[in-house]
């Protein structure tokens, strides 16, 4: 594995291994923030699967922080990265500085509008169009034929595939599953934030979910609002939750389902998603389901 | 040469092309709305010169235009677009539908700052976003290797490296110079619009173009204000004109200069660049030059 921090560096790379490998080798890209965790490791080890050569890149993006948000303070271990790409099967890891990415501050931005306006958009605005503008930017530098996500990020997947699809990309965006901790808490490299109580009160994200989920299955939560109602009642069992969202929308559309929609036999994809946070840590979590397959 | 109306065909059109020619063959492409004059002829044969593949799009893109603009009118003629585009020795002519490139609306758009709030852009908002999002579009499809533009679209030009700069796009844009008619009215498909009596009277753009520079390197108009009554002032004798803007601007920054800044002496690019209406028609045209140079 190589680590380079520069364009020129990666795209020789990355066309030294082409060479080496020939054409059928695909690139598979797995763009990262860094302080890796199992849920990375499990998209590298997808790319590793998929392609003949696998980038990781690691860059805390400047442009989709909010003024007050975490920028400054977002976790970093780039030795610890380092070994986890490196022990995952990683061909390159591209460690990009912010004057490597933005050599002069971008005049350019991708702006999804509509899906980006909702759930994480309402909050963080802005926020993704510095995604889908440094995305685009890592997608144009190492030209991937996947890109790998983590579902977690699940209207970061839509507003993408969006993108992609909008703007005749040469790029499949992969999806990947939730990885958790085995009490259910969804790995995030913010999770370090957490104080002990905050860590142990922040089960309630995947335990509602779980609980709506089976209740749909059950019957006992028929709309869209008993949904609703039953998130944030589980989740106000933690004093410390601070609800900043609890929605049932369509996917990949984001469409919130009005109160009164019946969610129970439906035969499409149905989105619940929750940001809530204990402290000053903001967490996110989903649940994406069939209520029909579910029943 | 093929013309092809599918995203698909024009794929596998380059490719089979890439693979008769071998991975030598560079790919230029001239993206066009149609209605071709001498203007693209030399765009089209510049693309010849500089590649082995040459891909001419034609496609009058809605997003670009705003309310009340002449979307609907904009002259057509696509047997002998294909004529002309055959004679200039273009391998494939892509001559997509809206459907075909917008086969939902696109909620993803480009968007580039401050650059495009000035000039075009101030009377045309939205106009450049469109232009980026169906120019990144045609990118992603056609993947060339340069992209050939006309400088009578100077701030297109200016937009457009922004854009490739800021996002790393994968592909050079190669500004070609204006072609005039022989009395200097800059080659446009919506010269068709104009009067007789519009025509003749248009003629005061080049003119004020002309003279204004002369004036600079003969040192009668030394300041970024003479230059702009100058330009005016010539302008004004065509009582039909209408002036939207005549502007002495920084390229490619485009930011004006100062009425009381020096122009005459300056060693570096500086843009003359005017939007006037005959009637219901509107024209511009543009002239760069480096004063110091010219002196």
């Amino acid at each position: 594995m190589k680590a380079v921090r520069t364009i020129e560096e990666l795209r020789s790379g990355i066309r030294a291994l082409q060479i080496n490998l020939g054409p059928e080798a695909t690139v598979g890209l797995v763009p990262t923030m860094g302080y890796l965790h199992e849920g990375h490791a499990s998209l590298i080890r997808r790319a590793r699967k998929d392609n003949g050569i696998v980038v990781v890149s690691i860059f805390v993006n400047p442009i989709q922080f909010g003024p007050g948000e975490d920028y400054e303070t977002y976790p970093r271990d780039e030795a610890r990265d380092l070994a986890l790409a490196e022990a995952e099967g990683a061909d390159l890891v591209f460690l990009p500085s912010v004057e490597t990415m933005y050599p002069q501050p971008t005049k350019t931005k991708i702006m999804v509008s509509d899906i980006t306006t909702r759930l994480c958009g309402a909050s963080r605005p802005g926020h993704f169009d510095g995604v889908t503008t440094v995305v685009s930017k890592l997608f144009n530098i190492v030209q991937p034929d996947k890109g790998y996500f983590g579902m977690k990020d699940v209207q970061q997947v839509a507003v993408l595939q969006q993108m992609v699809q909008d703007l005749n990309m040469n790029v499949e965006i992969v999806p990947c599953p939730i990885v958790r901790e085995e009490d259910g808490l969804a790995l995030s490299s913010r999770n370090v934030y957490l104080s002990e109580e905050e860590r142990r009160q922040a089960l309630v994200l995947s335990r509602s979910l779980r609980e709506a989920a089976a209740a749909v299955s059950e019957g006992t939560a028929v709309t869209a609002g008993d949904i609703r109602n039953l998130l944030k009642r589980v989740i106000s069992q933690s004093p410390l939750a601070d609800i900043e969202y609890a929605e049932v929308v369509s996917f990949p559309g984001l469409q919130p389902y009005p109160d009164d929609e019946e969610i129970s036999r439906k035969d499409e994809a149905v989105l619940m998603a929750l940001a809530v946070r204990f402290g000053r840590t903001r967490l996110i979590d989903n649940r994406l389901f069939n209520p029909k397959e579910a029943n």
